[in-house]
């Protein structure tokens, strides 16, 4: 594919000017659309070394109006990236709603260079790729321009670009490459690269490959390519792929697994009290030797209201030095989350490694509060189960320990505790109106929570269904499940 | 000071429980009343090692809503943290208006290191002290509340503290630390201390000490000094300094600069492109070797509407690599940004060290378009000149050369490109109606302008007055001047 490029593609210096000047108007123009359309366009400039990726993203920023243009280079992770999940560099970078990433480097880069050094297998390259695909798909859906752009030049044209003996002309500035070794490596670069551009070609974002051994062809190519996705996307404004899940059409699940929750559980106040001191010195212990070895956990507390999800997790935090976790819960979104992904909200809250982070509710309002209330459309909710799954596995992969907990009680109990709180003056303010709608919606959320169950219970991330009547019996659950999510995770070393 | 506290203050066990349950109650609800003041609060645990500190710090949390606390632990700095000035970890950290920060270590970290260690003299920790005093006053001018807790123990107990042999009920968590090094440290670690708590005991954020030695006094005490402060806060909602800045009442301007700027600069086309391509060839040098040297330049833009800020900045950045540089703009402030002080939001954007920030119009609003608009008080713009010095400085003491350019053109030099601009229709929503309105204001903004001169023109951040009726001239004398602070950079090493 890439090596039968025609290699005659060039542009006289003045057809050039006359092109440049009619592409930068439209250009302009179409950055003005996009950005009143409210479009994130994320613009990734890959390509073999010595093909002038630099110079391109430079011509990018003179041609169109660089205060809407952000341009990344990934090239080292701090040591704030490489404590969190890796595409957590990634998520902090994507351009708001309205305005343009420039990406130079980006998630290809990574799974490229492992395979060349390390020669990773086609199966590695092709879960990466997945990965990507998946990634990818999920900022498209939600609206996000993605525009690729391999940059391709013969194995003897790098060799002068790197080596610095191109004619002046056609030079492009060089940070750091090797030329011997790229010449060595060619080959090998560019099955690699054949490999991941066909897995991550996709109908949303696809692969656009140039050209790039005539300066003046390929500044005017990659504008072209970059115009077209703009123009494009101001005649279309919905997104390519409508929201079908990679997984298939959405699926109703069976709603059995609340009936499986024995709600009439208890535990005496004695056992309750020695239960407790037994797992909150369990967990101080496993809590520090966690933070020796860099470990963490995410939790997420999920129930109805009034089930206890604060309760349950302040007995945990009880027994945690507050330096090695965060609490976080979650209001309406600001503007700045309105104008990213959903999911932007929660990535950015992730902490490093070896601090863990606590939501009292979580991602999942996304498939609870945000579907019954309709604040999401149904395209949108049934999609983000996929998008929790791949946000989750993102982490487990990090060897982060996820755990998610429902808390589960009766309607009638709650009644009882709503009633209760109303009675106590300290208590009135944890009850609103709110409260008491969400309540008559009983039904429609525990159809929401069986499709929830059903569709992001993974080997990575299981569900951990609480019966939660009894608020002692609940507690100590959660204190057994998480202690021993530790101590497996520390087993398996 | 430190060594004649009384050293028996003890609680037993009955009585502080029933003092902790009294004063848990009061601490949730003055926290209620401060996050609906929104106002922030900072609790900064400070003091020796084995005094308790994790200890207090977890009981805060318990004691209080632990939602909206975030406790930090500032132990090192990350490589993003010190690629960046100093106070900038801090200023990440600070709490939202509304919500608690609890600082385990904090801006007096590092400088009673630095002392204990290099035995740093006198001058140098009052030249902190000063810097740290007028931070936190700055913070307070905004009505954050700081708490400043420091926890006292005798060398005896610290001993035994850190060796790890007081009897079981007085054992603190120790996380790390030498009980040898500290007993042959403590008397200087006292002087340091005192000194520094001296240096920065403010009636707007005063120090408590703590004698730390009985557990149940020391959560107590340190309880009910956060508590009055929070009680404080909601008997009186104004901040304490009244905004006063350290340096004294406001002075007018003498305003004398504008008029010594000649307008009748001029360039002829020819002169203007052999200087363009002169200066924008060294700059793309100097940029480079700026980057392996881990430089930066933050320059900021001000200018009359019109004046060709936007213009001079594409000059620079032509000649830059785009990964070397941030052009930002800002927009009204964002919901995030108003819970924050008006400095956050350009502290949030300042690059790493070898990357640049150009800022189109900058912090400067705050004396500018704020104070004419009556957007800020007089008093919040009165202060933010000692404010803004202050951030100034910070960036230069970090090694950044910072640029201010003023692009001046004269009333009518506007109304000229004004006139042009709605003549030519891809222009034409460059111009607004707020651009006629703020010409009205031309004699106001020109008073504002010689105030802003006058108050921080400093030597570290000078001013550069720059001629801008004649665009070409202008873009020269910028990027001239832009050379020059990078040149001279590199040569003072």
């Amino acid at each position: 594919m890439l090596d039968s490029l025609p290699t005659i593609n060039s542009l006289s210096n003045e057809e050039f000017k006359l092109q440049a000047q009619k592409i930068r108007q439209q250009l302009l123009l179409a950055q003005r659309t996009a950005c009143q359309l409210n479009r994130a366009v994320i613009i990734i400039v890959a390509g073999l070394d010595g093909a002038g990726k630099g110079s391109v993203v430079h011509r990018l920023n003179e041609w169109m109006d660089a205060r809407h243009i952000d341009t990344h280079a990934f090239i080292e992770a701090s040591d704030e990236e490489q404590s969190r999940p890796f595409y957590w560099r990634f998520w902090r970078r994507l351009p708001d709603k309205g305005t343009i990433g420039i990406f130079f480097g980006s998630w290809y880069t990574q799974p490229r260079e492992a395979a060349l050094k390390f020669g990773i297998g086609k199966h590695a390259l092709v879960k990466n790729g997945k990965a990507i695909e998946r990634f990818e798909r999920m900022l498209s859906d939600d609206g996000t321009v993605i525009i690729k752009l391999w940059f391709h030049i013969s194995s003897e044209v790098q060799y002068r670009q790197l080596a610095r003996k191109a004619t002046k002309n056609q030079q492009n500035l060089v940070v750091s490459a090797n030329a011997k070794r790229a010449k060595a490596d060619y080959k090998k670069t560019l099955i690699i690269a054949e490999k991941i551009i066909l897995e991550t070609d996709s109908d949303h974002s696809p692969w656009h490959i140039i050209q790039a051994e005539d300066k003046n062809y390929r500044d005017i190519t990659a504008a072209k390519y970059v115009l077209d996705a703009l123009k494009n996307l101001a005649d279309n404004t919905a997104p390519k792929n409508k929201g079908i899940p990679a997984a298939g059409p959405y699926q109703q699940s069976p709603s059995t697994a609340l009936a499986t929750i024995n709600l009439e559980h208890a535990l005496s106040k004695k056992d309750y009290k020695r239960r407790l001191k037994k797992y909150q010195n369990r967990l101080q212990n496993l809590s520090w030797e966690f933070y020796d070895q860099k470990r963490s956990v995410v939790a997420v507390f999920e129930g109805w209201d009034a089930a206890g999800k604060g309760s349950s997790i302040r007995r945990i935090t009880t027994a945690i030095d507050p330096r090695l976790y965060k609490l976080l819960q979650f209001a309406a979104p600001t503007d700045e989350e309105c104008r990213q992904h959903y999911l932007w909200r929660f990535w950015r809250k992730l902490e490093r490694d070896g601090c863990s982070t606590f939501f009292d509710r979580s991602w999942y309002g996304r498939v609870l509060v945000e579907r019954i209330e309709q604040y999401a459309t149904p395209e949108q909710w049934q999609r983000s189960f996929e998008e929790i799954n791949q946000f989750e596995q993102q982490i487990t992969d990090h060897g982060t320990t996820v755990l998610k907990f429902w808390l589960h009680i009766s309607p009638e109990e709650q009644l009882r505790r709503f009633e209760l709180r109303q009675q106590q003056p300290h208590k009135q303010y944890k009850i609103t109106d709110d409260d008491w709608r969400n309540r008559e919606k009983w039904q429609a959320y525990e159809h929401a929570v069986e499709d929830m169950f059903y569709h992001t219970s993974t080997n990575a991330a299981p569900w951990t269904l609480v019966s939660a009547n009894d608020k002692r019996f609940a507690r100590i659950q959660v204190l057994k499940t998480y202690c021993k999510a530790m101590e497996d995770s520390l087993n398996k070393g």
